[in-house]
């Protein structure tokens, strides 16, 4: 059994806001982080996949491929966008980092278990909001 | 003739968006960066002072006092704000990271020149957009 | 069940010294560590804390209360001081860094296990005593 | 139980490339990788040991040493080598960095499993091959 | 005048070697960098360009344009390859990283030199073979 | 005419202190760094050396070489020392990062100065005290 990380970057703008609360209460909350005409970040995210080891290739997965997913289901969509305003999946939600990474994981999970390799799961997902912030999932409910 | 260095980091919002332009001139021009609901970054400033280092403290200048006059001239105001939309300093220019820089030149500048120190002058002001992208600026026309 | 990890740095001066031992013999288990005089580091510390999100706020726990705890208990306490010397809590002991952590578990356990959101627990602590060396300690006997 | 990690660093030259493939499917598996003339990388590997605290010395395992053994054991031989070509111990398998790894931890498990402290034990290397792409091992079957 | 930075990364292979010199003159000359089958590094270069602000777009240049004169004109010639057998513009060269980053110069400055605009000039390149290890040229004779 | 950096590092304790002074003067001035039992930091020290390549190597400096005159010259005389104790080249001044890079500078410029290449010559020397705070000295008087 072997873990291997891909790390990719994007950058975006969010603020956090629970429009049930009055604009007080949000500023109580969340402080400078409820700035209504937003703020933004460098993200990064690490997506760290498990499983055995192709003999044939020697790999667990080609990191090309991992990449190409990240890429295309999810920095292809945040990068350069409004999480609040720009990103379908994130519809609805408050942008911590904590409930991104978790839709970060509900989509690499099913396309990662689409996979052929079927040995090849997601582990972890890793999603920096700054170098002093950050947020680990590994799906337990 | 010494020349010391502190570095202090913003998180901010923005867009590239020149008003005069169509959208899909801002579009050609800036690409993503241009996107209308705003895209973010962290920001990190680094700034160079030179001069003199005074025998009594064996200090050019107390970095804590740098440190200070960065935060209140420049980091109070950009941090956790929408560079285009809340920062009266940079109102009508297009955000670039060239001219973001030129603007804490100018502010840092003045202030520094306002020393008790004579002898410290501002040298340098690098600003980071990414780890892969930033700008440097000397205060030369 | 979600991880947040919030770091904070220190600088401090220690050294390793067995007060049971010959300055030989420390000498020879602690090397260059053991100086007389003291040596220091840049310290780094990550705490990763667990639990579920709390569904109004989409957060875990507010990194900035998470940042003020681990500032007025330990890097307030720590910072710019001698391990050795400066520090009650790490009095009579061996200032290595694998005790430095444990002792820095015990006092944000304590603290976390009586904030507000009960489902909130110290999960892991990473301390750096160099980018190349550190200790990791999940509170494990 | 304590964690402790050592990092070292080391350059080297490798290609991935399975000899019972033919180039077109070595291409077309590994991509630019597979190029017949080598590249490389500029690796870190990060080593993790656990155990108890040895109360004389408030230390699990004295961090000179396990560097001086990931030194003599691992960084001696592939240091400005070619992992395909220089390294007894990688004979014969695809150097990917998921192979790497695992050579790496029954090397360096077996060694550590005969030190004198019988409470240390090997418990995970991280091998980077660049900052974006690691690999993590367990010594899990 | 500003000056702008954009940072790209290559993997490659290479060897210091002389074919002038004998085989122990090269190794006592370049040491373990002389290994007849070759080491390799991550390499990273940073491309400064200087010149006045375009007021219309507030830009010096258009990084994802530097970016991409960067990738055609270096990095897809150098990544992934044997720098002493792959690229055309390095034969004959020891590849140092001092011959290599001149060499970097002489094409990027002849490309920026026919870039529209005529106030935009390549002002620095700095090549890191380890984050130790790195060079900088300003285009001196 | 080319510049190549290298860098090493030492962990060392220190306070900042001018016995001229009152321990009140000392406080208000120093602030923290002041405390009577020390504190410390990772340095980092960047030495870049100017000249011309020599055609037969391809290099301006061997780096090996240039590496072990800092780790003779510095390195050994610093490294997990205290710098207002430990270190002859530093009696009597206050330990400021300023004071330390020239008298790093010092013997570097002379030591280098007396190398078998003449046209080999110091040109900068930068010490990070933290990642947040460093010194840049050209030897300018």
């Amino acid at each position: 059994m072997i873990y291997i990380v891909r790390k990719e970057h994007f950058n975006a703008a969010h603020k956090l806001y629970n429009p049930k609360w009055s604009k007080d209460k949000n500023m109580s909350e969340f402080g400078v982080c409820s700035n209504e005409n937003w703020h933004g970040h460098n993200y990064e995210i690490e997506v760290t996949v498990k499983g055995k080891i192709n003999p044939e290739s020697g790999m667990l997965v080609n990191l090309k491929y991992l990449s190409k997913i990240m890429k295309e289901e999810i920095i292809d969509k945040v990068d350069h966008k409004n999480l609040n305003l720009d990103v379908p999946f994130l519809e609805g939600i408050i942008t911590t980092t904590e409930n991104v990474t978790i839709k970060f994981w509900e989509i690499l999970d099913a396309k990662i278990k689409s996979l052929d390799n079927s040995e090849c799961r997601l582990h972890k997902i890793r999603v920096y909001e700054t170098p002093r912030n950050f947020v680990e999932y590994y799906g337990e409910k």
